[in-house]
C-alpha cells in the first residue's frame, strides 16, 4: 500500500545532518576527532561489574553520581551540571530552551555544522559573521544586539582557540542574551571558561566524554552554568524523555571522570602527537591555523584538497573533507598515535612527490 | 552573581513531567511497570564481552546490526524499523515529524501522561476524547476530522487491550492522518497492530525492550512503519543528533532480540502472575478492568486509594496513584514476582481486616 498525498501533506521534512563516514574495516580513521586510545581502565572494570540485575529496572533520571562526580571534578556545585547523550544532546537542548528570542542568534560562518540544523529546526533566527582571513572570530562581530551566541572554542573545524580575555570580552558585551562556549576540544588546548562562571551567570560552558575522555562510542556530554539556568535545562529534558542516561553511561562516566592521572596521560600523548605532527606537515608545505584540538585544519597550496582526500580515502586513510566554501581547499587531520601519523605523512611525501 | 531579568525573559519554560519515584533502598518496587526478572543472559555475556577498545570511536549511527536483528524478529524489512533512546524519545521524534498538522491530534483523556507534556512542547494542538466509565477508548470518538492519532494498546495506566478488529476500525476512519499505537505492553497481552502494517501505510507501531525484555536500565525503543515514514523520523534524529544508541545498548539490545525462548519464558511467568494476581485482588474485594499489560489499575469501594498508598509506601511497598480526576482512586501495581506479589497480598489483607 501507499501513502497517499494527505497524509504526506503534514509531515515536517527536515534536511538531515551528514556525519563523518563510520568505516567499519580496518583503516585509518582520522576523520572524526575520536581518541586513538581506549577509555580509562576504570571503565573497563565498571562494564564487567556491572550489576546486571539493575539493568531491568529504570536507570536514575537525575544521572545524580554522574553530576556529582563532575561537579566534583570542576569545584562546582552539583545543581550547576546538566548532562545528556552526547554534547549533540546538551547543545540541542540549550538550543530550544535559550535561543526563545526573536532576535537573531550569532555564531560564526565556519563553525560546528549543526548549530544551523538546530536553529532551523527550532525556527530560531541566525546570523554567521565570517571569521577572518586567518579563520579567527572577530570579537566586534559579537557586540551588536542579538538572542544569544554560541561559538566552540577551540573552534571546528578551523581548530583556532581564543585565549580567556577573548571570551570575557564577549561575555562583557552580552550580558541579556545567554552565551554558550562548546569546548568540545578544551582539553587539548588550554584554560576553559569555566573560569568565568563566578562572574557571568549568563554563561554555559558545554564539554564532551567523547573527545578527551575517550568515550565516543558511550554518549554523554554536559553542561556548566547558573543553576538557575540548569533548573530549565532538566526541565526541558524532563518533558522529552526523562530517562535519557543508561545504566552503562552513568556507572562508565563515573569511573572516567574520576581517573585524573589516566586522562593527563592521554591528553598530554595527544598534544604531543599534534606538535610533532604541525612540524611534519609544515615540511611537506602544508599550511594551517595554530592547532589546538586534537586535529589539524591544513591545506596545501600546490595540491587540490578533494584530490588529496581521495587519494587518502583509496589508501585507507580517512581524514574529513567539506565541498563548501572558503574551505574546500581544507583537510581536517585527526590526531591519531604516532604510527597511523607516520603512515599518513609517509603516503602523502610519497603522493606529493610522485605528483 | 544574579541572572539578569533580560535573560530570563527569552529562555523557554516547560512543566516537566514527573516520572515515578526511584527509591534507592530495598523496597518491593511495583512503581513503574518494571519487569521483575532480569534481562536474557546472552546480554550479560555481550556486556561482559564488549570490545572496549570500540567505547573510543562513535557508535554506528544507523544502528544497523540492531535494527537488523528486530526486522528479522518481526519479518518486516529493515527500512521498517527506526531505533531511539527509549520510547519516549521514539514517541517524541514521531510527535514532532508526523503531527504537524492545524488540526488538533486525539489521545484518551486517561493515558499516558507524557502525550500531553509533547504535544504542548511542539505547540500541536490536542483533543483527549473520555474513556468510558470501564476505562474502554470509544471508538466512535476517534472517527471526526483531526490532524493524527495516537493511543496506546493495552492503554496505560488502565491495562485495558482492544483487539485488532478494534484497532482496525480507527485506521479504516482515518486513512487520512497518521495513527501512532504505543504498544509498550503488548507482550503481555495480545496480538500487535503489526499485522496490520500492510494494508494501513499509515500506521506507526511503537515499542519498547523496558518492559517484556527487561531493559529499562539500557534504554531502547522503537518504531515499525511504512519505510518512508521510517526516513522521515531518521531525517528527524539526524537533526538532532545522529549518535543516540550507545555501544552497549546496541550490542545487548541484539541479544535481547535474539532469545525468543528467554523473551517467552518471562513473559508468560509475569502472565501468569498477573492473572493469580487478580483473583487475590479480587478476594481481597479490589475492582478493576481486566488487565492484559504487566500491571493492574485496582480501585477498593471502602478504601481511599490515597490512603492505601500512603499506607503501602511506608511498608516499603510502592505502587504508583495520581492525585487526578477520574482516577484518584485507583493503584497503579506493577507485577512484580509470585514473591513480592504475596508481601503485598499479605499486607493488604491485614491492613483492610484493621481499617
Amino acid at each position: 500500500m501507499e501513502l497517499n498525498a494527505n497524509v504526506l501533506k503534514n509531515i515536517r521534512r527536515v534536511e538531515p545532518y551528514v556525519p563523518g563516514e563510520q568505516p567499519q574495516n580496518k583503516v585509518i580513521k582520522l576523520n572524526t576527532n575520536e581518541n586513538p586510545y581506549p577509555p580509562a581502565p576504570g571503565v573497563l572494570k565498571a562494564l564487567k561489574d556491572l550489576e546486571y540485575d539493575r539493568l531491568r529496572l529504570y536507570p536514575d533520571p537525575a544521572a545524580e553520581e554522574l553530576t556529582d562526580a563532575l561537579a566534583d571534578y570542576y569545584h562546582v556545585k552539583k545543581d550547576q551540571v546538566f548532562v545528556g547523550v552526547g554534547s549533540d544532546d546538551v547543545l540541542a537542548m540549550c538550543f530550544l530552551t535559550f535561543f526563545n528570542s526573536e532576535k537573531p542568534i550569532l555564531f560564526p560562518d565556519i563553525t560546528y555544522s549543526f548549530y544551523k540544523v538546530w536553529a532551523e529546526l527550532y525556527r530560531i533566527p541566525y546570523e554567521c559573521p565570517s571569521l577572518d582571513e586567518a579563520f579567527c572570530i572577530q570579537k566586534e562581530d559579537y557586540y551588536k544586539e542579538n538572542g544569544g551566541i554560541i561559538f566552540p572554542n577551540p573552534n571546528a573545524p578551523t581548530a583556532v582557540y581564543e585565549n580567556l580575555e577573548f571570551v570575557e570580552d564577549i561575555l562583557e558585551h552580552n550580558q541579556d542574551v545567554i552565551v554558550i562556549v562548546d569546548e568540545a576540544y578544551i582539553d587539548f588546548a588550554g584554560r576553559s571558561a569555566l573560569e568565568l562562571l563566578d562572574k557571568y551567570p549568563n554563561l554555559i560552558v558545554v564539554q564532551t566524554f567523547s573527545k578527551a575522555r575517550s568515550m565516543a562510542g558511550m554518549r554523554i556530554g554536559y553542561a556548566i552554568g547558573n543553576p538557575e539556568l540548569i533548573k530549565y535545562l532538566n526541565d526541558a529534558k524532563y518533558s522529552f524523555n526523562s530517562y535519557t542516561m543508561n545504566l552503562p553511561s552513568l556507572v562508565c562516566g563515573i569511573e572516567a571522570v574520576r581517573d585524573k592521572a589516566y586522562f593527563k596521560e592521554v591528553t598530554d600523548k595527544i598534544v604531543e602527537t599534534r606538535e610533532w605532527s604541525k612540524k611534519e606537515l609544515k615540511e611537506l608545505g602544508f599550511q594551517f591555523p595554530d592547532a589546538k584540538a586534537n586535529f589539524i585544519f591544513a591545506t596545501h597550496p600546490e595540491y587540490d584538497a578533494e584530490e588529496l582526500f581521495q587519494a587518502l580515502k583509496k589508501e585507507g586513510i580517512y581524514v574529513r573533507h567539506w565541498n563548501s566554501e572558503r574551505i574546500r581547499q581544507y583537510l581536517r587531520i585527526t590526531i591519531g598515535t604516532k604510527e597511523e601519523m607516520n603512515i599518513l605523512f609517509n603516503f602523502l611525501q610519497e603522493k606529493l612527490k610522485n605528483s
